[in-house]
């Protein structure tokens, strides 16, 4: 068992080509996005996802994603796998107990287990033993030492930084900044996914998993990170969160202040109006929001809102196509539906904005 | 050696009644602001204070505050002590080398070695088997074990909340909320003190250490003490860091969010225009952080700010007088300082405040 080095082992984590997921009894959408994202963003790394009840379906038909990828009821019946992914975020950050049988026979069989709970795998006498005999890693996205504070670097001025923020968790921040990272790279811009949460780290091989830092080190994780890719030209940095939220504001603002962005995108899912995971929680009016991003974000560095990132999985295409009309006419920003409509008008707001940080 | 429950070692921090605070080749203002709140908050609890160059003289000499308490050269120049408290908070948060010997000494001695420090006493096999040997108690304040997240509780109406917020670290936010306190208990009003920093814990033997705290945790770890504390009429919350602080606003926001204040005192240092310990950072307008801390605070609760706490240590009681005067002028609030003209006017904001909350 290798437990050296973080980010050592986040690196490992590319070069996994047989990949099973694991949601077995969470394959819900909410909880299961950590396998839904590794679907849609490794899907040729991904050969089967386990879960019993649903066995002998498709990953499109389990979790909307993924598309003939099997769904299987074991892991005997996937050959050649190398790695075991944790596709869950449930509450609470607890690994299913009755996952262990499974997790144990992987590292028997000498695949790297990856998860991203805030229940660390290593600490786990059972599976360090199992991995060792096996010469299998544990690879716990989350774990990390940093405890660097801020010291509020000047970033290279050719760098530009572009950070999604949202009204709520979960409304698909991550995936806004990797639809525009891919559309800036194809348009032939030195562009770079900055990941900064477990599944984006699962994704892209490196990160920060911000929410998992001693408060006093969050800003300076971020800002380290950062620093790090200051050479690419625009850098897009997974947000984390929401400024509003009543559980996970701190993570929201330090990353903010850490990465210092040059330009917002607002991300909302249409109809949400309450905050997921919490009872009865309104979600303050998203005006109010934005400005207090604005406001908070200017502390640290000049900063705008570029665009309006909107979520409408539960609208029809009509709503939609409205809802993005009134988002653009309420807040004066381009507003698109990544998923459905693309992020072409991020793309060229992201472009506009590096000029105009130019010009000044 | 004692290692179990936190809460049960801070409170153990209350019994100590012959404290020798060291602070040895670091009594700056900055470095020993912990030594010199101590001496402030707990003058009767204290002994002495080890300062090997300042020996001979007394606390108030050496550090402005503690009276005749003498100053002395080593720990055998005192009598039957029953703890030596760490007075020092400096940047990186480590243990100077040089006193190891010194704290030795101190468990050999059955004193229990209290530390607020980032890197914790526990950790040192060294000092573990010392205290083992003796039956002293190691005890760091800023160690805890903070695993819930912010639930967004609904506290009992009766119970009003105000919390001390600055422009940068280290104004003053800790004794403001102090000061406040003393003056509505000397008026009858049922109102206590909330420490969230270490400085604060070791006064008032409880509390949490909120800015080493993981992330996810921050909001909920300040929401469960205001909880556990809401049968009060007042709570004084103790603020941390500044909303514009490059290293430590997720600490500030978190802390904010979790504690849902209905009022803001905002305290500034005069004259200080760059962040403490960054090179060459300018500290944003004020107006500009107090529109901020106002937008974020109503994002989680109806919040206005309530008064303004000037440290006007580097100013002569002219200049203090006309700063006090442009305060209240510029900003349309009661402005005092706490150390110069008492903090009465805060009192009587934060009894009008409770009265205006009633009143809705």
């Amino acid at each position: 068992m290798e437990s050296g080095n973080d980010d050592v082992l986040r690196k490992a984590m590319t070069s996994h080509r047989r990949i099973v997921l694991i949601t077995d009894g969470y394959s819900t959408p909410f909880v299961a996005k950590t396998a839904i994202s590794i679907l849609r963003y490794r899907t040729d790394d991904v050969v089967a996802v386990i879960d019993q009840e649903a066995s002998g379906t498709t990953a499109q038909q389990l979790l909307l994603a993924g598309g003939d990828i099997p769904v299987v009821g074991s892991l005997s019946a996937v050959n050649d796998a190398d790695a075991l992914y944790v596709g869950i975020a449930p509450p609470g950050g607890k690994l299913p107990d009755e996952w262990r049988p499974l997790i144990l026979e992987a590292l028997r069989r000498k695949m790297d287990v990856v998860s991203g709970l805030h229940d660390f795998l290593i600490d786990d006498e059972e599976y360090v033993a199992a991995a060792k005999q096996s010469g299998a890693r544990l690879i716990d996205v989350r774990r990390n030492r940093h405890k660097s504070t801020a010291k509020r670097h000047r970033f290279r001025p050719g760098n530009v930084r572009i950070h999604a923020v949202g009204h709520d968790c979960s409304v698909g921040k991550m995936v806004v900044t990797l639809e525009i990272q891919r559309g800036l790279a194809a348009a032939g811009h030195d562009a770079k996914f900055l990941a900064t949460g477990q599944t984006g780290i699962m994704i892209s091989g490196e990160g920060v998993p911000i929410d998992c830092v001693v408060a006093d080190f969050v800003n300076g994780a971020a800002e380290e990170l950062v620093k790090a890719n200051e050479q690419h030209d625009f850098l897009l940095i997974e947000g984390q969160g929401s400024i509003s939220h009543p559980s996970f504001s701190a993570v929201t603002l330090g990353l903010l202040h850490g990465c210092a962005p040059d330009g917002l995108v607002f991300c909302y899912e249409a109809g949400r109006d309450q905050v997921k995971g919490l009872d009865n929680v309104d979600i303050p009016d998203l005006a109010d929001q934005i400005q207090a991003y604005e406001a908070v974000a200017n502390l640290r560095h000049p900063c705008k809102m570029i665009g309006i990132a909107v979520n409408t999985r539960n609208l029809t295409a009509e709503e939609a196509d409205a809802e993005l009309f009134r988002a653009e006419d309420r807040f004066g920003l381009p507003a698109c539906d990544v998923y459905r409509t693309g992020a072409d008008k991020l793309v060229q707001a992201s472009i506009a904005l590096r000029e105009e940080v130019f010009a000044r």
